[in-house]
């Protein structure tokens, strides 16, 4: 299924755009932004593929894909250099492609290995996500996906559809097309119109356990 | 043995509320309180039984604990919506039972594979502390468990006491359950009267490392 | 190879060291130090081993090493509160010793599993420096190998030395020893002429990403 393999590459490409951009607005030194882009583009697949126990892990079988996010964190940064701005929207779009192939990757190789569905489940969003929150994490952040407009649930949605349609008897390509396009839609729609999901407040207990920030 | 497997699971209800409720205090949206609901329940488990092989882990032999968790979380947000306060005692005396559980079921884990008692000990302490470390460093917290009352030390002698008994000819019931005894006597007693252990202060050197936050 | 296991050793007793004071200057409690300095130590080949898929991990298979590293940290916690200072100095350049030695180890047993180069040299790096950023993360830091002078990139320039030797002829106990040096010098000639690669700013882009800090 070369497409997908195609796709799966330029997943990585996106994502380690991403972590290089970030890496930047942290001011780190270029082996810093070298890092930090293969963490966020393959992280999620290295978390999954050694829970999994599924070895070797992704880019060690394979070696274009740290070959690729090294040449796009190296060109994100001469490309900062020489122009200026990269537009945040064709970002947003690239990523939530990049999001949406590497659920339904992630979904697909739990189920490969009988995993159950809740469990599918889970490594399709670990798969599409990790990557990211390890970035956030390196980088002092709290991970954006816990704040920002609906992703994760995209996510949820496309790694759920892709097992209802791989129970039926529908060609495998055609499973793998409609959950992307599902990511992609919830990702998209809630990027045009900031949909979020409503948030959980909970005041700070009167006891107060002793929080570092308050 | 299967009122320990009762005990694990109730173990895992009560990470997972402890999650949703930090989840809450940062103001998460409903994924991020599941998220981090299972990571706290599941985390510790998931890092011993991917660093000892022990394949297939935990919540993808036996997808009870995935439900387990996603109903604790998803119970904890509608009892904080309907009712108020969650029982800042209660909480703490259950997460002492949990602890007291999951640090028992990783030392057995652990010299089932015939680890050594170094290594047991580590397992041991890592399956009842380490999901906890992970929700605090992904909420972006300095880990309380390095700084509050005496925590992880109830956790060395659980395992430790249950090692001893390991090598004993004592029915395998009785070590559980007197190991297990051991951790919650010490982590209740910890928590009744506030023991610490003392700390270690070093001030800064003058020659000053670069830290971020001085 | 019994002086390699030696350094091994020695490395793991330095990067325990580090990880103490780290944790001393969070006033950590004992059992703190203790964790922390295990991490720090234990940590980058932990994860090497469980990427690698490369079973028993080195401190179950060998117990040697916790045994080491526990040392190591109450011998700081000891030493600290008996004299004073511990020479910066003569920390950064035991530190960099041991960040040699392990990067040349990491290496080694990547290649060992057939990995190719670009991996072989990853996992050099992560074995080197895994333990220090997770410490660094754990302690809620931006890792200072991010910032400071030249570190990691000492790590791949000795990891692909050894590469480039272990396929010639040369005797591995020799190819050992010029990468060993290799990542020495560069790191100490760092240190004494505060060497830093050059920076990537990136100013916060308009659209403004909702930041935590900002």
């Amino acid at each position: 299924m070369s497409w997908l393999y195609a796709f799966d590459l330029f997943g990585v490409a996106v994502f380690a755009i991403s972590g290089a951009l970030m890496a930047g607005r942290k001011s780190m030194d270029l082996f810093g932004v070298l890092v930090i882009a293969l963490i966020t583009s393959l992280g999620g697949g290295t978390l999954r593929d050694t829970i999994l126990d599924n070895h070797p892990v992704v880019w060690i079988r394979d070696d274009l894909y740290i070959l690729v996010a090294v040449l796009a964190a190296l060109g994100t940064i001469v490309w900062v250099r020489l122009t200026r701005p990269i537009s945040e929207l064709g970002l947003l779009v690239a990523d939530a492609f990049g999001l949406a192939i590497f659920t339904v990757i992630g979904t697909q190789v739990a189920l490969a290995q009988s995993a159950p569905v809740s469990a599918a489940v889970i490594m399709g969003v670990m798969t599409g996500v990790a990557g990211g929150v390890i970035r956030d994490i390196i980088c002092n952040e709290i991970p954006l996906i816990f704040h920002r407009e609906i992703y994760a649930t995209a996510c949820i949605a496309g790694s759920l559809v892709y097992i209802a349609l791989y129970r039926l008897d529908t060609p495998r390509d055609l499973d793998v097309a409609i959950s992307v396009a599902t990511v992609l839609a919830i990702r998209l729609a809630a990027i045009h119109w900031h949909l979020r999901l409503p948030q959980f407040h909970l005041l700070e207990s009167k006891t107060g356990d002793n929080e570092r920030d308050q």
